[in-house]
């Protein structure tokens, strides 16, 4: 019946918004993904987190999620910061960093004296207009501005509203400065295929579940990968009309596409 | 010798960057402007001040400038927020303002409840965080969102350094939103039409004046005038190989524009 669900050896799972809700300090499990998560690995599936998650270092992101009873560990994530540390260290370059203040130990070893780049993460309360028009200096002070960004997500929810994204202040100083930026992260093809050798499972054989229609499906998709939307997160009815990217199905939450997806084993 | 100074009747001045340099509470003239402008008046050409600023009221602006002892009147600025109350009249939207609390008087009139349009001037401080967050949710909240921006600016001097001006927080809302904001203030088409048509010139007999090679020159010239750049105010030696916008003329400063034009008259 499920025919997108066939033939499947790995899962990469979107973390905010399919296995919990973020908001303020902590967050709260969606109704059967702590479950989800337990019988994916009891399935003998491949499984990795491939979050765009900036607002922690991955050490404290895991015990967040290891505090609502998800199974999980550092080394089962994929994240933007220390993707991009790998691309500092190869190219040279000091960033001056936008970020949150609980990302800044994942960039600990980088040198970060006389910045030749920004790297801009979900800074949240760090999204001052000080500190905009600061990282807007460094970049426009360059020659060739160099901006790397880490996702280009447009909003996420938390449990208060929807807040903006760390897309819409990378587009504010893409916009200034006249450059485009390198995006880190969800929808990067790198990011994706990065996170599938981790796993050690080809595209064709493993699904991307999310609750972002661009980022999480649309990336995943471009990289041969099948995608699945949550109806939980920051899902909106109106995804469903998106007029570039269809998911390979819809489910309701996680819960329901491991169900689909296990009965196929 | 100066071909672009013949035949002019009438001359729009941009104001900040070319009349002064604006930073915290005040700003200071830039050498000759008070003079060249008093010049111009004596010489019998019209004259228009045609600005993007939204951080003050025309009042409040005038007066500051009259401070620094500029010969100028309310009555001679066209600006931003009176040309959107007329828009926001004419098509029954009721704004959400994310504007500068000095600019908030000139809305005085416009019914403000249960807003069905986001207006976003240049901001400055109440560019916060939270701020961005709430005029996000009042537009993704709509079934078709209406931005309005009171200009595009990318970003401006201050005494103090580069500030991001409008622009860049434009861009921010329209790529969360995915909607594109109407523009209203320089570079808009309508807005140097009516800056004209309040001094009764045609663009062929008038001469733009300003600092943004973009907005000011693009747009005036992109309306049948000529349009000069200052080499004061934001312009930067770069913007000499702009790779779309090319001036009738550069000028060191507006007191040497002034000079040339008068000779020619």
């Amino acid at each position: 019946m499920a025919a997108w669900a066939r033939a499947v050896r790995g899962l990469l799972l979107d973390v905010s918004g399919v296995l919990y809700d973020s908001g303020g300090d902590g967050g709260v499990p969606i109704a059967g993904s702590v479950e989800a998560v337990r019988r994916i690995k009891a399935s003998g599936l491949k499984l990795r987190f491939c979050t765009n998650e900036t607002q922690a270092t991955r050490e404290k992101f895991v015990k967040k999620l290891q505090g609502m009873g998800f199974d999980i560990s550092v080394a089962e994530v994929t994240a933007p910061a220390p993707a991009a540390c790998l691309i500092l260290k190869e190219r040279s370059l000091r960033p001056h960093l936008l970020v949150h203040n609980d990302l800044v130990p994942e960039f600990a070893e980088i040198d970060k004296a006389n910045p030749n780049c920004v790297v801009i993460g979900d800074a949240a309360e760090n999204f001052t207009y000080a500190n905009l028009n600061e990282a807007f200096r460094v970049l426009i002070g360059m020659e060739k501005p160099v901006l790397i960004s880490l996702g280009r997500g447009r909003y996420y929810k938390e449990t208060d509203g929807l807040k903006l994204d760390v897309g819409a202040y990378m587009k504010a100083l893409e916009y200034a400065c006249d450059v485009q930026a390198e995006v880190v992260g969800k929808p990067a093809k790198m990011f994706f295929e990065s996170a599938l050798a981790e796993m050690g499972v080809p595209p064709q054989q493993a699904i991307m579940i999310g609750d972002d229609i661009v980022n999480d499906v649309g990336g995943a998709q471009r990289c041969g990968m099948r995608a699945l939307q949550v109806r939980t997160g920051k899902y909106r009815p109106c995804d469903e009309n998106h007029p570039h990217v269809k998911p390979d199905a819809y489910v309701n939450n996680l819960a329901e596409a491991v169900d689909i997806i296990l009965q196929q084993l």
